[in-house]
């Protein structure tokens, strides 16, 4: 078999079966929520030295993005042996990194039963050429801006304290890139690699188009745009913190203007697969490695490692 | 076979066979982007008297949207010739009334060719009622706001004239309908029926979670929110008011509030495959049946049949 070909396995729902699934044939029906709404959600997990990277992280996420998106309750014991079955399997060919995405959607339609299951690929180039050469990226606005503040339904019929709106997937990852997808096109349209969303109200950066932003400090200090309401909580992130911390780095949720990142000592992008990315030109203006720039992606690959 | 099975017809990219797919069996892969981004676009037709509705709107909207995403230009004969075949073969089963989806995505990460078929459905029991016994609706804030003028990046790296960023996926009718559903769950869990979206920062009538709000005001006149930008141009709105300016009627795009709804001589939600539900009642407030709602109703059936 090409070691290329990816594993699928099936992770039937209500604690059915978990199957292997052979890649070369489909498994997805026409009327999939995933395929008619993009109605589902999803984590990309790092497999690494024959383990899954920052499982738990991805477990809490991957629960509450159902939650948020009113999904059946995933079945925690099932995606950890479906991965650890798979991750078994995908060792045998290679000890190098891969990739594995979980993906759990309202199902079909005609059944109403959700579909789950997870792939592992190997790393494309582009990951491993970014993670070696860093990234130029472009700021810009993401092209809407999410209320994480507005008047419910009470207040919009009968009065009443402002809330978000309760069907908001806000802060769930669910499977509507399409916006991401097409500003990471435009990127590389212009010759660049990436982007980082900014508020164009208030000049507040967010987040990468799939990654969440860090900056490094001098004096070790590492900080990151405040999470929750319109930046998706990052796992990497949240992962890189608790471990910095402990290894006497000050870390800090904080926003940020786009000054703020020119003038740090480095800006990093930070997800589960790329790991972290060094961006080395910020809307056209060369950002220069910093002494520390060995140390910093140490350690983000150590916390990763640290549980 | 059941009346009730789905047809489904394979459209091959760049000029390839039409052919006819078991809907028995699955044939998506777990890599085409519309599964894992919902990176797709796609229309739904009303199949009527073995003929596809309004179907030169539908092929435009679907040309445009696939523009706007930077799909490849979708052969427009092939969709012609499969959806004339598929209905063919419907129409030998039965001449209710049926549901034609067409989706055409970006296709699968390993081919990087587009993906494209369409499905022929009968009708819900849903759909029926509600033509005939109305829907239930509340007024909502869509969750976010679609910033229709942005400053693009030359704004935001070295100044110039504002204008919208270029990757946004406004107007184009994509695959990403996870919040429209949550926000139908969420109506349907309040014993409600549908929900039309307000912008709250102005009081704005926007559209319907899946279609477009019409307005009958006495004199015969017919109004509709201003289509474009965080507003879907809807086919069915564009073919009504071409036939009802052709029987005498006003019709006019312009901005409205909710209170121009409450005191209308009646709301209605237009789409293609409910065609037109009346508004019975809007958030909490009884609209009683006006004395022509049968004239509007044939009139919004006569404007599809009439191409």
């Amino acid at each position: 078999m090409d070691s290329s070909t990816p594993l699928i396995y099936i992770v039937e729902p209500y604690g059915g079966s978990i199957r292997r699934h052979n890649a070369a044939l489909p498994h997805i029906y026409w009327d999939d929520a995933a395929v008619t709404r993009g109605d589902g959600v999803f984590e990309t997990l790092l497999i690494r030295d024959g383990h899954p990277a920052n499982l738990q992280r991805h477990l809490d996420r991957f629960q509450s993005s159902a939650r948020l998106m009113e999904l059946p309750e995933p079945n925690v014991a099932d995606w950890i042996d479906a991965t650890r079955q798979a991750v078994e399997e995908w060792s045998q060919r290679t000890d190098a990194d891969a990739k594995c995405v979980w993906t759990y959607t309202r199902g079909r339609e005609s059944t109403g039963h959700p579909s789950a299951w997870l792939t592992i690929t190997p790393l494309g180039e582009t990951v491993l050429k970014q993670r070696k050469k860093g990234v130029k990226v472009m700021t810009s606005p993401r092209g809407f801006t999410i209320d994480t503040s507005l008047p419910g339904v009470e207040e919009a019929t009968e009065g009443g304290t402002p809330e978000p709106a309760p069907w908001l997937t806000v802060g769930a990852k669910t499977l509507n890139y399409a916006a991401n997808m097409a500003a990471l096109r435009y990127a590389c349209s212009q010759g660049l690699d990436d982007v980082i969303y900014v508020d164009p109200a208030t000049g507040r950066v967010l987040e990468g188009a799939t990654s969440t932003v860090i900056v490094a400090r001098p004096g070790r200090k590492l900080r990151t745009p405040t999470p929750g309401g319109d930046i998706l909580p990052g796992t990497t992130q949240a992962a890189l913190f608790e471990y910095a911390e402990e290894q006497g780095w000050r870390c800090k949720e904080k926003d940020m203007t786009v000054e703020s990142l020119l003038d740090a000592e480095s800006v990093w992008l930070v997800s589960s697969v790329r790991v972290a990315v060094r961006v080395t030109e910020l809307d056209g203006r060369v950002l220069p490695a910093p002494a520390n720039e060995d140390e910093v992606r140490e350690l983000i690959n150590a916390a990763l490692g640290a549980e």
